[in-house]
């Protein structure tokens, strides 16, 4: 008789963002004609950059000829893109890697998923808590982990950020094979140094361990010194696979596009580097040409002005919100080189009691901190993805109704 | 120390495909100057249809306005996609089913290998032998087999297809709990009639079985009474989940868009409805929004109406392969309801060996039939993707030179 996958069972409830979508629409339906502005979900709210939409519109174009169609292109991504995105590292991270390093998706959540699966059940995961959920929820569907207790997995090694340590911690003092690290965080908002990044690339090579590093919010860094690429950081490039994304620059959250970098060899060996392309060529056949086309002028001069141009849009709602959060007491993190604000509930509330106060007096959807990991109890996560009169309205609700 | 999924390492050398790319580039290089005429991969060449164009373009400019623009989707898909999907299925097969049974994602390969992730990996899966290896080479990475041994893996039930059974095959005696079945089918061209399909549907109820059906070439049928869909079948609705795909009917090998049908309950149970909805939820983010637009489009009364008109043109290229390898005395199945037109080597030659023939003497590449299983030793797929003065091109050129 056929059976569902023991592993998958032992994830916890529904994902975090569907439960929020759920209870969002709940309250909804409860107080019919009321708007809520929405501050939870990062997801970017404003048009497409012009040279974007045109070079999906020219591609569109070659499509509908039969002189200029193509079909089913590299399982890995376009040569032009790959390319594009080597000298993109060279020229903005003065990072040197091979075009075939780079390997080409639907997106940086998906290559985060999927990204465990070349590696043996038996290896141990090391997670910021808090952190993205699909690290861990991954984990526990591919078999990484045991049970749920006490508010986390056994098997995985939870990487405690607070304001002691600046949201940043430190590498474990336990053993783990894979250390998953997001800067800027994700839900944090915290950056890591050069030297805080080093001590996980030194404590990989201590434990021959793999950092699977998730860069998704780095063209939101703006303080000096902090590095983009985990590849700027010396001996990076034997122990690290980094994920990029065009969801938060680009605006490519609907439209899908994201790459992993997994480098010819880790630690001598080409063996991850093989798999991965042996696990894209199975279970991928490339992504959308009309969204690596859009990727291609993204990374153009044109394009990366443009791409700035939108996240200093949304850095500055990031500024609004947290000014405004300030300015009525409470404590706030983040938002400098990142889209999100980590905000501490008043009167010890708890993270699922302030997203409803939130909603209920100011109507203002946030994303609450305890879905993220225990270490996320009692704090919320506010998103400055929206449009700016969105943003200040909800801020002024709040300010207002708190 | 980490270490690699031992599954993965079960894997036999390179996904096919990208071996018959390897070997064309290394013949041509080889034989600088000389075209080769390629009806290996199913890979589309002609336009994309104007109604789904337009569509695309449209979605563009939406993406391109503010007031417009739209970011994350349902991970499941667009509403009006599914539902478009849904009347699809009520209008062309007569089959009823809920839109919450239609998952969209980025292509039929991807849902066709990440299906088995929700199943226990101690399920048995059942293939036909010949078949497209993505079956084989994800149940071999998600650790549903053993070793390779005499031209199969361990713990895999081949189904036998050759031309006593009209390449359909009979369910096997051999318990098995995931039966895989194409149908038009990848690589053979045989289709499955009513009686056969519903053999099927008994032998999973009687295992307590699942079967995944793909359909990614459904638009191909001409024959009268040949079920499209798996749910024409009575008792179909309990044990199967259906793979479909825009690729072969509206151009979309590049573009990206496929679907799977997961009813609601299998065997009474929700099961596995909720672990597909969790994996999409936790492993994906959608298919590219662009994509989805054109989706829905293809589905519009102008839509089908130009997708059964570019099929319709890839059937004539079949039926002039098809005739043209029958006037030189080669035996053919398949290419009637199928783009693919199955053909035994003459004179006993292995599969490599046609190949490199119809290379070397026809400047013809084809696929291998020896690389869809040992069943497949000993035939060569030609494939109906072309240009049409490209395909009579090839013909001619294998009737002068073979």
């Amino acid at each position: 008789m056929v059976k569902a996958n023991e592993a998958f069972m032992h994830l916890k409830a529904g994902y975090l963002f569907p439960e929020v979508a759920r209870r969002i629409e709940a309250w909804q339906q409860r107080h019919p004609g009321e708007e809520v502005l929405r501050l939870s979900i990062g997801n970017t709210t404003e048009a497409l950059p012009p040279s974007i939409a045109k070079a999906m519109h020219e591609k569109i174009n070659l499509l509908s000829s039969r002189e200029t169609y193509t079909g089913y292109g590299d399982e890995q991504g376009d040569k032009e893109l790959r390319r594009a995105l080597r000298l993109h590292y060279e020229k903005e991270y003065n990072v040197a890697l091979p075009d075939n390093a780079f390997f080409v998706s639907d997106g940086a959540k998906s290559d985060a998923a999927n990204i465990q699966s070349i590696f043996s059940p038996s290896c141990i995961p090391a997670v910021q808590d808090p952190s993205y959920p699909v690290y861990v929820d991954s984990s526990v569907a591919g078999g990484h982990t045991g049970e749920y207790k006490d508010g986390g997995y056994q098997g995985i090694v939870y990487m405690p950020c607070d304001a002691s340590n600046g949201f940043a911690s430190l590498p474990p003092d336990a053993h783990a094979d894979l250390i998953y690290l997001c800067f800027p965080n994700n839900p944090t908002g915290a950056v890591a140094t050069r030297e805080q990044l080093k001590a996980f690339v030194d404590y990989a090579h201590r434990e021959k361990a793999i950092i699977i590093f998730d860069s998704a919010y780095s063209d939101y860094i703006q303080t000096e010194g902090i590095p983009h690429s985990i590849y700027e950081i010396e001996g990076a490039g034997d122990c690290a696979i980094e994920i990029g994304s065009f969801s938060k620059n680009a605006g490519f959250t609907g439209v899908r596009l994201g790459w992993t970098v997994v480098p010819e060899k880790l630690y001598g060996d080409d063996t991850f580097h093989r798999l991965w392309n042996r696990r894209q060529c199975t279970f991928f056949n490339g992504a959308s040409n009309i969204a690596q086309s859009g990727g291609i002028a993204a990374l153009s001069d044109e394009g990366r002005k443009e791409c700035l141009e939108l996240v200093g849009y949304y850095k500055k709602n990031a500024e609004i919100i947290r000014k405004g959060l300030a300015s009525i007491g409470l404590e706030c993190y983040g938002g400098i080189d990142s889209p999100y604000i980590w905000t501490r509930c008043p009167d010890n509330m708890s993270s699922w009691d302030f997203f409803d106060l939130l909603l209920d007096k100011a109507h203002t959807a946030v994303t609450p901190g305890s879905g993220f990991g225990k270490m996320g109890e009692g704090f919320v996560r506010f998103s400055a993805y929206g449009h700016r009169e969105n943003i200040e309205e909800a801020m002024n609700s709040i300010k207002e109704n708190l």
